[in-house]
């Protein structure tokens, strides 16, 4: 048995083989360019497939590969349709039948990315060997994926762990999903940016605009960096952006106490400038009920491979 | 094979005999009396159960009969302990083995109530023939359960679950958990009853004054009853209030995407008059992905018997 991860994005198409130790063996890439017609989309992802058994002396293709597929937006698993991903242009498309047909692979699977990603976290990286986590993405906005017992659960229709949409301030600063006060709009990287921006707007001698010529450009590392070198503003920052990551975080351990939380995306880069106060903040006001351990918070170890091999472990 | 189902409450231990279809066949209720110590409490339980057996004509006890216990505080579920309960005087006591001692009855499971109720709604009442259900209760706080494929889901450490203890306002009102801006310090009855009185106070020709002196108190129906009647301030009352539900429960759809969430307490009884319009903020908010159907809300069924018949079905 050969387990294959395929990761669709808007931009690229990426395929890898995974291993009986799920390390990545061997991996293609191909441009997406959703624009040339969903089919054709699907055809790039059998097309990557079958290189990768050639390549790999992999011949019974038909059943003895397991095929998952990790795609952004609306995913029914069930159907194995993606039922709306606008960057792909995809909208009630029922991708795991068209890849079948061009592969002839009988076991393929689909699932939402940032659920794959936390599977990936769950088998081989930072959650290996738990029974449930939770993998929290801060990127562009805040995703996360919940695993349980080797599985993803999103809720009967597949659209839940959309952690990033649970509101930590009512009337709050607005977000993209028409909601006010979402944890997203704290605690995603883009928000980390605005609020740096303005903070360098409100204080023209911090650091911060030192740090950012630095860097060529203003990203969520500049207050990281400037509060490390003794910025306030800075450090006001840094420590606003704990005080809500943290809020959200406890919020998910206090409701679905996982064994493992792992925080992925670039800003998990930070480490311990990150970690050791955001760990301090959880301590202090989780729910504790006089059981022993609670959640283990952990930067997450796979990084963009996370979706591929949680994709492989799909079936 | 017979189920019993234990509820073991700081004041009262009910104990029912529960049928193939899930109906309350017989039942029996003892004082608690935690004061006489933990093994009188067990044995307590024990006697209900043996009495059940014998009035209804259970012989095999120990094969035959399933026996389920619903306990307030930190369960541990694996190893049939309760860690702590401050209202039983229990701490790190092993009820399972000490029931099984004084009945000889094998198959003996533990819960926290509130999972057992939200197990008991999933079974047999408003979320029944669901894969995963989440049952919220209004009442002194804000309590909950998530089940999953007829199973509890709390956590590795069977601790999560606690729904009230999410924090919807950073830095809100204060909650006992120590945090502040809990849902439970908006949602549950005694918040309700709390804002009520306060704006009881700040309009002394309210309408809430008269509904109060016709209930002989303030409880969490004066609002409600109020603003039927066209008070204004009432009205602020029960919108406030339905706006923080709403948030709340919102917030469990974007993450579990439960396919019933039930609501249950006191609160729940008022019909209509809460479930219209916290339907209509809830339609506003939930974060949809294009996959048709979102979580049904509906008003649990069962009452107090839920915690009963999940106890029963713990096994």
């Amino acid at each position: 048995m050969f387990r294959i991860g395929v990761d669709l994005g808007g931009t690229k198409i990426a395929a890898a083989l995974v291993d009986e130790n799920d390390i990545i063996k061997d991996r293609l890439t191909a441009a997406t360019l959703p624009e040339r017609g969903n089919d054709a989309v699907s055809a790039e992802i059998a097309s990557l497939a079958k290189r990768l058994c050639e390549k790999n002396g992999i011949k019974n293709t038909a059943e003895d590969v397991f095929l998952g597929i990790a795609a952004p937006g609306a995913i029914n698993s069930d159907t194995g349709c993606i039922e709306r991903a606008h960057n792909l242009m995809m909208e009630s498309y029922p991708i795991v039948d068209k890849v079948r047909g061009y592969t002839g692979i009988k076991h393929i699977a689909i699932e939402n990315d940032a659920n794959a990603a936390a599977l990936g976290e769950a088998v081989a990286g930072a959650a290996k060997g738990t029974a449930c986590s939770v993998l929290i993405t801060l990127g562009t906005g805040v995703g996360g994926g919940l695993v349980i017992d080797g599985k993803v659960f999103s809720g009967f229709n597949h659209t839940g762990g959309e952690f990033g949409h649970m509101v930590i301030q009512v009337n709050g600063r607005p977000c993209n999903c028409g909601r006010r006060g979402c944890w997203e709009a704290y605690s995603s990287a883009t928000a980390l940016v605005a609020r740096t921006k303005e903070a360098m707007a409100a204080d023209p001698g911090s650091e911060m605009h030192k740090v950012a010529q630095e860097l060529g450009k203003v990203n969520g590392k500049v207050a990281f960096i400037a509060s490390r070198r003794g910025d306030k503003s800075g450090t006001q920052v840094v420590d606003e952006y704990v005080t809500y990551l943290a809020c959200g975080l406890v919020n998910v351990i206090n409701l679905l106490q996982p064994e493992v939380l792992s925080l992925g995306g670039g800003i998990s880069n930070e480490g311990d400038g990150l970690m050791i106060p955001l760990q301090k903040k959880i301590d202090e006001e989780v729910f504790i009920r006089g059981i022993g351990r609670s959640t283990d918070i952990r930067i997450a170890k796979l990084g963009n491979d996370a979706g591929l091999i949680g994709a492989a472990h799909l079936i």
